[in-house]
């Protein structure tokens, strides 16, 4: 099987999308975008024994590679589009190849994205990055340098599940049988939070994906914003098995924090409800450029991790 | 060193370009494209030992690394805009880092290019992906499956360089004191046609960048536009050490392959000199879907390997 062959067997597909006049096949992608939008561009890379071991789920690993793109878009407000795919396998495993890309379809359908061009590789280790063209009304897009002294700090659905989910791995020797669905959805099959980043262009000042830990996130807000925060650990609620603080500096959550004013609330709440979603407040903005961490009234010592980096020691 | 460390320090610099409205430093970039204009996309990684080796100077991986991509949209007639940057490392080798994002930035500014996102990650070796988004008039892409027979064939400039580099390099063990600059210019540092491509969209029927071989894109451009073609082997010159036999089976040239109407001869040799550029008429296309070489009327047998490909054995 040559690249011509793995391209047209496993990855091109009759293209839907009337925006799109060429696809996969042709030097570059040829697409349309709407009258009166901006582009929103993102691109996120998944490395093996980095960001998956060689046990996990080739479909779950396709799938994961898209979620955690939509939801870098998601976290602006924006409708994704257009993804471009760039793969190195070590060896052509044509089961692999087969659950990979239908990891990505499942999830590219569910989100309404058409993979319009790609690139194949061959080295030592399966290396795969997505790239993903969204869409937004003109300055709609919710930044991460928005956030005002004194807005709430918001957090949707629960964290700390994936971060549960590697532990278990890693005690277990990476057999993925000890996981149960729950672990098993929140580690591979993460739900990007589109239809809420949606919502929050009206109603959101600053907002984010927690990808590398809430804390991180968090942190990277105040930076940009150059204000402080104040987070209560007792409003961070999961029912995974770790302690609060110590879910806020896991990642892969790709749950949306976020900041709004504090008259927003009830149209915040009630936008969770229409989704059905679970959003928590959990603190708020403060002037002081500082992160402080309090449980019950107390102050508590403020990790010096923060999160997931790839350079740092663990 | 961390992540953001390395962004900062490395990649992240003042945009200028007015159409982005948020670059590196956000979950996404936002872009604003230009009306009346689509899109047009692609993505081309390189892969340590693969697409370069240890000994490759940083700075030439990087330059070449966005001239491929540029390459891409030259081949559609489009205007390069914004690109996205996916980067593996096996280590934090600041000397490495420092080089080769001088490289890539020499290349996005000679092309115009703005670098708007990326992602970071460590890995088994280096890898990495550029994503490039360019513009295009509504309709007016150059595309594969567009040629029609009696097309006259041409290519621009030369080829075969990058291929009898390689050659020599594999003979030195990759010592690259062995590459005279034109060798060095054609393995490392590619023109991509770009201008070329912006004036054939309104003079060639189809076109494609030479990167896995001649004889490779024709090949391409004959099954997706249902013709044959046929070449002389004695319109193939280069200054290079291969024969053109060889020539026609290297890749790495960058160089444009297009077909047009015979009438538009004096157009395209017009354009070719105010832009300062070899374009060579080589053969021509045929209703027949068939490859035929030919050298002084006297037909040759077809190499069985048309090119480069990267799951084939060499």
């Amino acid at each position: 099987m040559n690249e011509t062959d793995i391209i047209e067997r496993f990855f091109q597909r009759p293209c839907t999308d009337p925006a799109v006049t060429r696809h996969i096949g042709d030097d570059s992608a040829v697409l349309t975008p709407t009258d009166g939008t901006q582009l929103v561009v993102t691109t996120d890379a998944m490395v093996e024994e980095h960001h998956f071991v060689s046990q996990s789920p080739a479909h779950a690993i396709g799938y994961k590679l898209m979620a955690v793109n939509v939801s870098d878009l998601a976290a602006m407000g924006a409708t994704p589009r257009w993804a471009t795919l760039s793969l190195t396998l070590p060896s052509i495993d044509e089961d692999w190849l087969t659950s990979f890309s239908r990891g990505l379809f499942e999830c590219a359908d569910h989100y309404h994205v058409e993979l319009v061009g790609g690139d194949l590789s061959a080295g030592k280790q399966y290396t795969m990055s997505v790239q993903l063209i969204g869409e937004i009304a003109h300055g709609k897009a919710l930044l991460r340098n928005s956030a005002q002294p004194d807005d709430a700090i918001y957090i949707s659905g629960e964290i700390g599940h994936a971060g549960a989910a590697l532990s278990k791995l890693a005690q277990a020797a990476y057999d993925h049988t000890v996981l149960n669905e729950c672990e098993m959805k929140a580690l591979y099959y993460p739900p990007a939070q589109v239809q809420l980043g949606q919502g929050l262009c009206h109603l959101a000042h600053a907002c984010i994906d927690i990808s590398d830990g809430l804390l991180h996130e968090l942190d990277s807000i105040c930076r940009q914003s150059q204000c402080g925060a104040e987070i209560n650990l007792e409003h961070i609620t999961t029912s995974c098995e770790l302690e609060p603080l110590e879910a806020i500096v896991q990642g892969d959550d790709y749950q949306l924090l976020f900041t709004a004013r504090a008259d927003q609330h009830t149209h915040i709440e009630q936008l969770a409800q229409r989704l059905g979603l679970a959003v928590c407040r959990i603190g708020q903005m403060t002037q002081h450029p500082q992160l402080v961490i309090k449980q019950h009234g107390r102050v508590m010592p403020t990790p010096e991790r923060h999160g997931y980096d790839h350079f740092s020691p663990a």
